[in-house]
Order: C-alpha cells, then structure tokens, then sequence
C-alpha cells in the first residue's frame, strides 16, 4: 500500500476504488483510471509538459461562462462529441442523423408562431427555412417541438455578441402544426470558425487544424413518445463540408439552399422573389 | 471525410492532425485522441453522463484561483501525479526517492538563515528540522537549496487560510553550510485532508475514498550540476501512511519523529527539553 511506482501504481489507484458503492462509478472511474495511465505511460510527459496539461485544462474551465462552454468546444474538436453522439444514437432504419448539439444551444429560446422572422439584429440574405416532421412510417408528427438556432452573416451566433444571452437572436422555439410541417424566416448562415480565442484555438492552431465549421442550421426536435432528434442541416456547396473542425457533417444532412422564384407569398406572408429557401424533412425515431 | 460513426470517427480525427508541423505536439495529440476514444467506447457515456463530465472538468478549472489548483489535486488524486513522477525520476543508485509537489508549493518564499523558527501564526509543538545533501559519492553538497513548506497543526497551509499568499508560513528556503548542513525550527505537522470542498472533494466521495494524506514535510532540494529532487519527509507511525490519497508514501521517505532529550542550545538556539525532531539526509543525484 505504500512503494508506488511505474509498474505497481496504476493498479495500486484501481484497488483504491473497491469501496466505490456505486457500480457504475466504479466502472467509470476504473477505465479513466486504466486509460489515462496508459496515455501517460505512452508520451512520457516531462514535468514541464505536465504542467502545460495541467495549465491547458484550467484555461480551459476558467474561459467557460454563461455564454462560452470551451470544454464543450474541446470535446467537439476531438471528435468525442461525435463520438458520444453515435453511441446514443443507433437508431435503426429511416430515422434523421444525429450531429453534435454544439456550445451555442440555449434553452430559453423564445416559443414563436410559425412564419416569425428570427433575426432582427443581424443582416444578410433572407432565407425561408420550412420543414416537416414524420415517423419512421411515413406518418406526420403533429405539434411536433422544433428549436432551431444558427450564426448569423459574419458567422456569430448571438451569445458570442456583447449582450450574451441578453438579446437572443437568430434562434426560436416553433410548434409543427397538425401536418406535422413547421416554417420560419431568416437570414442564410455562413460557414464560421469555432470560438478560437481560447485554449481550444490555441490547440487547434498547435495540431495544424483550421476553426471552421461549414454553414448550417441546427435543430432540435422533439415530440411525445419519440426520440429526440439533435441534428444540422448543412448548406450544399459549403467549402468546409469535408473538413469540419467538429467532424460533424453527414451527407444525409446536406441540403441544397434554393431559390424562390416569383413567389409573392407564403402562408399570408410576403415573400421576395430571389429569396433563399431550405428544406428538410424530419423523421423521428419511436422512443417506445 | 464525412459520416463519422463509432467505427470510423477515430481515424479521421487522428488524420485531421497530419499537418501538425511539431512532431512532438503530434504525438501526444494522437496518444490523447486514441486512448480518449477508446476510454469513450469502454464505458459507452449516456448524454446526461457526458454532460456530468463537462460540469465537472468545467467546475474542476473554476474552482482554481492563485492558492488553489484543482486540476493538479485531480492529477494526485488519480495517481497521474506519482507516475509523471515516477516516469520522470529514474535515478540509478542511493539518489533520493521522489514524491509528488503537491498543489501548495509557493516560489516566492522567504530566504531565512538557518535555525529561523517558520511557523509565526501556528501552535503545535514544536519541532526542529535537521538535514544533510549529499551527492551519491557521499560528499557535501555545500550550499544546496532547500526549499521546505508543511501543514500547520490543524493540516492547513498558509494559503489556505484567508490571507492566501497575504502571509506565507510554515514554508522558507534555506541554503546549507560548507557540509551540506541545514536546520530550522517549526511546528509538527498533522496528517490533513486535501481540500475536499470542490470537485475533487466530490468525487473521492463518490468513490468511497478518504481524502487523508499523512503527516510529512515537504522538500525541494537543488543545486548547480545536480539533479532537482521534490520529495516529502514523511512522520514514522502516521494512521494513513498506507492510505495517502495521493499515492505519495515510500518506505525509503519516512523518518521517525524523535524528542530532544536534555538539550538546552542547538548552534546557539535554546531548544527546550522534549523538543521534536525530524532528521533527513538527502542525496542528490548527478544531473551531467
């Protein structure tokens, strides 16, 4: 119980947690246990490099705020997020893809009606986004929950503006109606670095990585006795598709943002032609 | 390049760091993603435990300020501490064992000639400190740096109280004489719990695991041409010598606490009959 060391104290630390009353912590805290020390074991960290690691994290925590979650962001750059993601989403058949939830999801988005244009602070081509929402047998999910967010035209969400949660924008809470089909008007997203004034840019610029995400809408739907569904829907075309920073981009996810033309209205609202539209079809996985 | 699933996600994101120009930071960068991943896949995370995981990393660099670092109590705690210890003190022959630095070290201590009493805001009874530096030849190391800190007799350090580093205590640094001789005079130390308010505290407890570490004093040993040496003396007899929470006890690093009998000066101080002692000699090991 005393003498540790390379050979003996990896398995001295797991013997520690045998009064850990609780299964699943145990199994937890065992693998963390087993796989950190290998990691350790394999680079052979100086004392130095050590202390980097130990100073990367507290950066990390200390850049985290009400409207900034880096380890979130430092998840989602190494590809754990997706990861995590895949493991609780092995859905079987024609349900819609999952991709990462992202550190800009704010909860206490505001419920509007269905047409509401959702971006009164920012500029940028208008864009209609209209979608429909079914399960797996074709059938409408009617009143069906749908939160969307996205960055506006300089590639900010609003959180990342100086009001912070002070002045939500580019984001809203919208019921489907009974056909399950749900629409709204905006600005089109353009594609964006990840925050990457912060440890988490400091890394990716260390590993030779570029902050962009390509453009997309994320949505978060969800409904009565169905799975809820954390998904984007990309842009088509987006120079960033093949290299999201986050690794988040399937091509069931893609769509191709089109053009209205000679439309004047639309569900009693005006409508300029040229504008842009996106269209997505989402299909919810029984949860029963 | 897309569709990342639980098979494939790995490797695009080890790939992702091919033009990672430090080969070094590429290494580490691989180890961390492969053994993250695969520590991911054994425990299979649900959304809500990943979350946990965030809140608590996220906690764990919040609740670090200029006297406190959770992340380097997360590191001890988890036995990470000893094996960077272990990995990066491979000393041949009679050198010194090492031990962690702990999260109370504190550079800028005061310079005191030897026999200074240390302990100005501390009862206890007291104790007086005797060392030797060696080299592993046997020859006085004139002139070493000592720099020793310890806990007061309720297992606090100064930063931990309110003053923070307001008023260091309990810790200076010494130089010894032309024979390697160094000695002062303080307080007994008390085994003590580390700070278990935060994160770490948290998750001991879930665990199932004290948070004792037994009664020691704590060294940092230097000298031109010689190897660092960061060690702890620890108290023979202590209750938690085999269960330090933080791995840190080695048989070869505990002296007994003896009592000065009859003794009425020591170099010129009076040192009151029954007076503690705690006697060490360190060897340096040669750093050419």
């Amino acid at each position: 119980m005393r003498n540790f060391n390379e050979d003996n104290i990896t398995q001295a630390v797991l013997e520690r947690l045998s009064h850990c009353a609780d299964a699943r912590t145990r199994q937890i805290s065992e693998a963390l246990v087993r796989h950190l020390h290998a990691f350790v074991k394999e680079i052979e960290p100086s004392e130095a490099e050590w202390t980097s690691a130990i100073t990367f994290l507290t950066r990390t925590g200390q850049m985290c705020s009400d409207t900034r979650q880096e380890f979130i962001l430092l998840s989602d750059t190494l590809g754990v997020s997706m990861l995590v993601d895949a493991i609780n989403h092995r859905f079987a058949g024609n349900a819609t893809e999952t991709t990462v939830l992202g550190p800009f999801y704010v909860e206490e988005a505001q419920d509007l009606p269905l047409g509401a244009y959702i971006s009164h602070a920012s500029d940028g081509p208008p864009m209609i986004v209209e979608g429909s929402v079914f399960d797996t047998r074709g059938e409408p999910v009617a009143n069906a929950l749908i939160e969307t967010w996205h960055a506006d035209d300089h590639g900010f969400y609003d959180v990342q503006r100086a009001t912070g949660k002070g002045a939500l924008d580019m984001r809203a809470r919208f019921h489907a109606d009974d056909a399950g089909h749900f629409w709204y008007r905006s600005i089109v997203p353009v594609p964006y670095p990840v925050p990457n004034d912060g440890p988490v840019g400091k890394m990716l610029d260390a590993q030779g990585r570029h902050p962009y995400r390509p453009a997309h809408v994320h949505f978060k739907v969800s409904a009565p006795d169905f799975e809820t569904i954390v998904t984007h829907v990309f842009l088509e075309g987006d120079a960033y598709l093949d290299s999201d920073v986050v690794f988040g981009v399937k091509d069931a996810l893609i769509a191709k943002l089109e053009t209205v033309e000679g439309a004047t209205s639309l569900a009693g609202h005006p409508v300029t032609p040229g504008t842009a539209r996106l269209a997505y079809r989402f299909v919810l996985p029984d949860s029963r």
